[in-house]
C-alpha cells in the first residue's frame, strides 16, 4: 500500500470551490450543487469575488481570504485564471486540485502553452491534480460528488476512472435503472499530472472498490499500466473500453483529450498481458464491472441455465456456448430430482425450462437449490422471474374478473427471493438473472439489492457469466517469476558497434539475433561470382542467394531474391542479377530450409510504448490475415506461451496431417531473446524475422531486417 | 401477392376461444381477457362445458352450440384434446387455427403422435394453423392480441416471427421503455403446419411491416427460406438471430420446438445470400430491426457524428470505423460555418463535439442542419440531447437556489425537437440518437414518437448507423439473373452411371468435375509399374504417383500420395510402397501443379438444406483457419464472386507480392459450376476439391474426393 495523491482528492476534510455563483445553470454551480447535495461531510468554502453567499454558503472574496487552506480545490474557472488560481493556492498551502476548466491542451498550442504553466506552478509547490479538462470525481462511500451528474444510488463497489467525463457525469440515471453501483468515479481529463495508471493504482488499491472500469482513449504510461494492471488483476478484476484504435477513434480523441491513441492490436496484447477484460462499450464497462465487483468469480466453464421459456435459455446456452463456456447435460441423479418437480412439457435436459407458468414458486427456490447444489455446475444463469412488473401491466385486464386494489395484486403476485438469495450467498457460485423488466417490477429490483445482477437481455447475462470465468482464469493463471533479463551477449554488443549509419544489412541482422541463441539458416556474405559459387559448394545445394546491403526492403519485388538454386551456374546467375540491380553489392548465400509453415516474430515501438513483439504467421499469410499477437518486452517463456497460442490460427502449431508440432518451448523462448534483445537496444526502431520457417517443428529464421 | 393463411389468422371477424374460465390466472384466460382488452373489433366466442359466461361474454357449451363458424380458433387446453377439438371446427367450417397448448412433438415420441394426429385432421378441413406449443399473435393494425403479453403502444412498423413465445408475449415493457413498435408478432411453435417460412413470406406482402425481424431456432425448409427471404430484402429489410448451431443451443433448441438446428457457418451463409443482416442477440432483433423499419437506408458509409461529451463522440466514431463505416472529416465550408457558432473549447472535426453545455439549442438545430445539408454526409448521429429527465434529477439541487415549481422547471428545460424531426425528415438522411437517460425524458420520448430511435448507448446507436447502411447495400447489391441451371453433361451421366457400390475413386472423381469443365491437373489411372512409368514420362516430369481406390480418405497419412517424382527410379518407389499398403492397388499418376497458394471448395448436404457449396483456403489451411464461406445451390456467378470475396482471407487471393491474383472469373465459374453437379446429382452425399492449387491465378484441382 503506497499513499497516492488520489487518497486525498476522493476524500478530503475541505474543499474550496472555484467557478461557482449562484446562477444554477452555470456548471461550477451545478457541481457545487452536487457537493452539497451528496452529504459531505467536511467544509465546503466558496471562493467568489462579488457574491457574499454561493449556493447558501458563505462566500470568501479571495484566496487569502479563506480562513486556512482547505485539503482540495475545484476550479471551474476559464483556462487563463487557472495557472494563477493555483499558484495562489500554492502558496495558501493547498496541495491537491481537481480541475475541471476546460480549454488547454485539447484546442491546440495555446492550450498546450496554457497547460503547460499549469504544471510548473504545480511542480513548483509540489502540487498534485486531476483534470484539467476534466468533469470531477465521486466517493459514494466517504460521500463527495463534485461532478455535474447527481448521485441517486447508495454506495456500492465498481470503481470507474474514465478519459471521458461523461461516464462520471452523464450516467447516474442509466446506472441507476440498471441497478449498477459505484464506490468511486474519476474522470481523468487531460492527465497533465494524474494520469489513468495512478487511477488504476488507486482503485486497485481502495478497499471499497472489488472491480476497476476503465473508459480508455490512451494509455501514456504502457509499462507503467502494464506492471500495476498486472498486480492489480490477480486480486480485482479490471474491465477495460479502448476507442482510439481506429482512425477516426484516434482523431476524435486527439481533440477530446489531446492525446495520441494507439494501434487497437497493441492494446489486444497489453490488455492480455495486463489481465484485463477488454470490451466495446461503455455498456459492458458498467454492467461487467459491476458484476465483477458483487459477484463470485465462476470457478469452472459448466453452466446450468433456468427458465421458463425456451427463446431465452437457448439464446443463453448458444451464447455461452460461443464464448468457451459449456451447458452440460445434468447428471442422472439431479435430472430425477428435477423431473419430480416438473410440469408435464417441461424439460430437466440443460437448459432446464420450466415452460410458462405464472406460477413462481419452482423457478425461485425448488430447482436453483437443486441446481445450485449439484455437483459439476459452476455457475447459475435464471430467465423469467417477475413478479410486480407483470402485476401493473395485467392489472387493467384482472381488474374485471378480481375484485381486488392494484396494490393487493401486486402483494399477491409478490415473489419471495430471500431464499433464493441466501442459497446463492451460500453456494459460493456466481447467480445472474435476466428479465424483460425493469425497476417497476419488484422481483428485478430486489435482485439488485442484493448484489445478484439483472441484464435486460439473456445474450447479456451470458456473456457476464463468462467473464465471471474470464476472470477466474485470470486470477488463477500461471505467470512468469520476475522476469530476469538476460545480459547483452558481448557479441551483440560488438555487432551493434559496428552498425554504421546506413543500418544493417541482412547478414548483421541475423548475426546480431544468432547472438542470442536465436537459430538462422547457415549463411555466407560473399563479394563476386566465385566466392559465391565457393560459398554454395560448402553449405550443400540447393542455396539461395540474396542481395545483401543495408537499407533495402521488398528485397523479392527489387529482384535481390533468388531461391532454390541448384548449381554454380545458377548461382552464378543469380549474383549476375543482382549486379545488374545493385552495381557491386555484396551477396549472401543462404542454405534453403525446407520446412512446411511459414511464421513470422517482430518488433515495434508505438508512440507511448516501450519495445512491443509481435508473433503471426509469415510470409504471404502475414498480411492476408493480419493475425498477429503482441506483448511488451521484456516477457517470460510462460507470457510468451500465451502469445503464441492467442494468435486465431494457433491450431496450425500443432502436429497436423503428420506434419510435426512446433516445438513450442524453442519458439517461446525465441519470442523471449527477441524481447530482451529490443529492451537491450533502443537505437533499434524495428525488427522483422520474416519468414521462420518451421523445419521439423524446429523454428529457424530465414530473413532478419533491422530498421534503426 | 399471394394469399396466405396468416392473411385471416391475422385479422379474423371473429374468433373462437377454447380453454379459457373465469380464474384470471389461467394462461387461457390471461389471452382472452388480453384479446378483449385489445380493442379487437370482432366476435369472441368462449366455449366453455359449465360457465355460462367467460371473462364477461356469453359462453358456449360445446362447439356444436356456436351460432356460426368463427373464422379462427384458438385453442389453450391439454394436449389430448387437441385434435378432437380440431375436427370438431373442421365440421363447423372454420378453417383457422392458433394452438397455444404445449406437450406435443418437443416432448417426445407422444407427443409427436398427438401432433401427427392434428395435422392429419387439419389435412382432413384443409385447416391452417399456428403451432402448437405457440404463444399466440399480435396485430397491432387490425387490433387483435392473443398472446399472454399486453399490448401497450401505438402500431408500429416492425413486424416479428419467432420461434419463441416470448418474444411475442413477455416484451412489451420492454419494448414500451425503448420505443420499439410493432406492426405483428408471430409466435410460430412448433410449426406443424404454418413455419417460419409462411410468416416471412406474409410479413414480406404485409403493407404494415416495413422491416422484419426474425428469431431462428431452426429453418424447415431452408431453398425455400432462401427464395422468399432474398425476394423481401430487396424492399424490405429483415434481421435475424439464429441460436441453434452451438452443440447447447441444438440441444436446447430441440427440447423447446423439437426443431433439428444446423451449423452455424451454414447460417451464415444462407443469411448473407438472402440478404438477410444477422445479429447475435434479442435486442438487437428488435432495435435494429426497428431502425430499419422507421428510419431512411443510409446511402453511403460517410457519417457525421454530433456530440455535447468526447468520450460518446469518439466511441461512435470508433464503433462506426470497425464496422466499415467512415466519419470524415468535414469539408472547409462545412466547418467554417460550424465554427462561427462553435465555443472556444468545441472541435469542429467530426465527430463536432460542443463540449458539454446546459444549452442545448446549438446540439438540437443549428448544427444538425448544417451538418445534414453538408454534401458527402449520409447520416447523422447525436449523443446527448436531454431534457426533462435531467430537470428531475436536477430539481432538488436548484430548488435551493431557484423558486420554481417542478412544473415550471421542467417546461424551462424543454427543448423544442420539432425543427430536427422536420430537417431529418426532409434531408432523406438517417438521424439516429444516442442518450443515456430513458423515457423519464421528455426528448428522448419526442423522439421515439416521431421515429427517430434512441439507443440507450453511442455504441448501439453507431451499430444501428452502420445496419442502415448494410440495408442500402442488400437493396442495390447486383444479383445474378434467374440462375439458369445447365443440363446436365451426357459424360457426367456416363460417369455417374459406371459408379458402383464403392462409390467413386479420385480419378472417377475428377471425371466428374472435368465433365462440368473444371480443370484438375492431368493424370492417368494405370495398373503397375511399367504402365506408371510411361504415363510418368508422356506427362512430363515432375509427377505425383497416388493410391487409387474408391472409399480411401487421408491417403497422405497411408502413405499413398508421393510428390516431387523426378525419374523413372522415383515412381517404380512410389508403386510399391503403395502395393505394400493396398496390394494389386490402381494408381494415379498425375502432373505435378506449380502454384502458390492452395484452396478448397466442398458440398455437403446439412439436414433441412439441399446441396450446399463451401469455399475457403485448402491444404493445411482448411483445418488450420476454419475459414470458409457457403452458399446454397444453385446459384449464379455474381453470387460466387460474393461468397469468395466474404472469406476472412480473400486479400490472399490477390496480387500479392508479385504473386498473380486469381483470376475471379474462372473461380466463380468453378462454383457455379460444382453447384450445378450437386443439384444434378441428389445421391452425391459430399464433395471435396482439395487442394485447388492456384497455378499463375488460375485454379485447378489437384485433388477430389466424392462421397456416395
Amino acid at each position: 500500500m503506497t499513499t497516492t495523491p488520489l487518497d486525498l482528492i476522493l476524500a478530503p476534510e475541505s474543499i474550496a470551490v472555484l467557478g461557482a455563483n449562484n446562477n444554477p445553470v452555470k456548471m461550477g454551480s451545478v457541481q457545487m450543487l452536487n457537493l452539497l447535495h451528496s452529504g459531505f461531510a467536511g467544509q465546503v468554502l466558496p471562493v467568489h469575488p462579488r457574491e457574499k453567499t454561493v449556493c447558501g454558503r458563505k462566500a470568501y472574496p479571495g484566496v487569502s481570504d479563506l480562513p486556512f487552506a482547505p485539503d482540495l480545490v475545484m476550479m471551474v474557472i476559464p483556462p487563463a485564471g487557472v495557472a494563477e488560481m493555483m499558484d495562489a493556492f500554492g502558496r495558501l498551502g493547498t496541495r491537491h486540485a481537481v480541475i475541471v476548466s476546460a480549454g488547454f491542451k485539447e484546442t491546440g498550442v495555446d492550450g498546450a502553452v496554457l497547460e503547460s504553466e499549469l504544471l510548473a506552478v504545480a511542480e513548483k509547490y509540489g502540487m498534485r491534480f486531476l483534470g484539467p479538462n476534466c468533469m470531477g470525481v465521486i466517493n459514494s462511500h466517504h460521500p463527495m460528488n463534485l461532478s455535474a451528474g447527481c448521485m441517486l444510488d447508495p454506495p456500492g463497489h465498481l470503481g470507474i476512472a474514465t478519459q471521458s467525463g461523461t461516464y462520471t457525469a452523464q450516467v447516474p440515471a442509466w446506472m441507476h435503472q440498471r441497478g449498477i453501483r459505484i464506490s468511486k468515479s474519476i474522470s481523468i481529463g487531460n492527465e497533465a499530472d494524474i494520469d489513468l495508471v495512478d487511477c488504476l493504482e488507486y482503485l486497485g488499491q481502495d478497499s471499497q472498490t472489488r472491480a476497476i472500469g476503465l473508459y480508455i482513449e490512451c494509455i501514456r504510461r504502457a509499462d507503467r499500466f502494464l506492471e500495476v494492471a498486472r498486480r492489480v488483476s490477480r486480486h480485482k478484476p479490471i474491465v477495460a473500453q479502448y476507442v482510439g484504435g481506429t482512425e477516426s477513434g484516434a482523431r476524435s480523441g486527439a481533440s477530446h483529450t489531446g492525446a495520441m491513441a494507439g494501434p487497437d492490436y497493441i492494446y489486444d496484447g497489453l490488455f492480455a498481458q495486463a489481465g484485463v477484460i477488454r470490451v466495446n462499450t461503455i455498456e459492458e464497462v458498467f454492467r461487467t464491472g459491476h458484476t465483477l465487483a458483487v459477484q463470485p468469480p465462476a470457478r469452472g466453464r459448466r453452466i446450468a441455465v433456468l427458465t421458463n421459456s425456451g427463446g431465452p435459455g437457448t439464446a443463453m446456452a448458444s451464447t455461452l456456448d460461443a464464448r468457451g463456456m459449456t451447458v452440460p447435460e445434468l447428471p442422472g441423479p439431479v435430472r430425477r430430482r428435477l423431473e419430480a418437480l416438473l410440469p408435464g412439457y417441461a424439460s430437466s435436459k440443460n437448459p432446464v425450462d420450466l415452460t410458462f407458468h405464472t406460477d413462481m414458486t419452482h423457478l425461485v427456490e425448488d430447482f436453483p437449490r437443486i441446481l445450485l447444489e449439484a455437483d459439476g455446475i459452476d455457475g447459475l444463469l435464471i430467465h423469467g422471474i417477475i413478479d410486480t412488473g407483470w402485476a401493473e401491466m395485467a392489472y387493467p385486464l384482472f381488474r374485471s374478473l378480481l375484485d381486488v386494489t392494484l396494490e393487493d395484486f401486486r402483494a399477491m403476485l409478490t415473489v419471495n427471493l430471500l431464499p433464493l438469495i441466501e442459497m446463492a450467498r451460500q453456494s459460493g457460485k456466481p447467480v445472474l438473472v435476466s428479465s424483460f423488466f425493469g425497476r417497476e417490477d419488484q422481483a428485478l429490483c430486489t435482485f439488485q439489492e442484493a448484489g445478484i445482477p439483472c441484464f435486460d437481455s439473456p445474450e447479456k447475462a451470458a456473456a457476464a457469466m463468462a467473464d465471471l470465468y474470464r476472470n477466474h482464469c485470470i486470477r488463477t493463471r500461471a505467470v512468469d517469476g520476475a522476469v530476469s533479463e538476460m545480459p547483452v551477449p558481448e557479441a551483440a554488443r560488438e555487432i551493434m558497434a559496428g552498425i554504421g549509419a546506413d543500418g544493417a544489412d541482412e547478414f548483421t541482422a541475423k548475426a546480431l539475433i544468432q547472438a542470442y541463441g536465436i537459430s538462422t539458416c547457415n549463411e555466407r556474405r560473399v563479394h563476386g561470382m566465385d566466392a559465391a559459387v565457393a560459398a554454395a559448394a560448402d553449405l550443400g545445394y540447393p542455396v539461395a542467394v540474396k542481395g545483401c546491403a543495408p537499407r533495402i526492403a521488398h528485397k523479392s519485388e527489387h529482384g535481390l531474391v533468388h531461391l532454390n538454386l541448384a548449381d554454380g551456374d545458377q548461382v552464378r546467375d543469380a549474383c549476375r542479377a543482382i549486379d545488374r540491380v545493385i552495381p557491386g553489392c555484396p551477396v549472401l548465400v543462404c542454405e534453403m530450409l525446407r520446412g512446411d509453415r511459414e511464421l513470422m516474430a517482430g518488433m515495434t515501438r508505438p508512440d507511448g510504448f516501450g519495445p512491443c513483439i509481435l508473433f503471426g504467421l509469415g510470409g504471404i499469410f502475414t498480411e492476408a490475415f493480419r493475425d498477429v499477437s503482441v506483448r511488451l518486452a521484456p516477457f517470460g517463456p510462460i507470457e510468451a506461451s500465451a502469445m503464441i497460442r492467442s494468435i486465431r490460427s494457433h491450431r496450425l502449431l500443432n502436429d497436423f496431417r503428420g506434419r510435426p508440432a512446433a516445438d513450442m518451448e524453442i519458439l517461446a523462448d525465441l519470442l523471449v531473446r527477441l524481447g530482451n534483445l529490443a529492451c537491450h537496444f533502443p537505437q533499434i526502431r524495428e525488427i522483422d524475422l520474416n519468414p521462420i520457417i518451421l523445419c521439423d517443428g524446429y523454428p529457424r529464421v530465414a530473413d532478419a531486417l533491422l530498421v534503426m
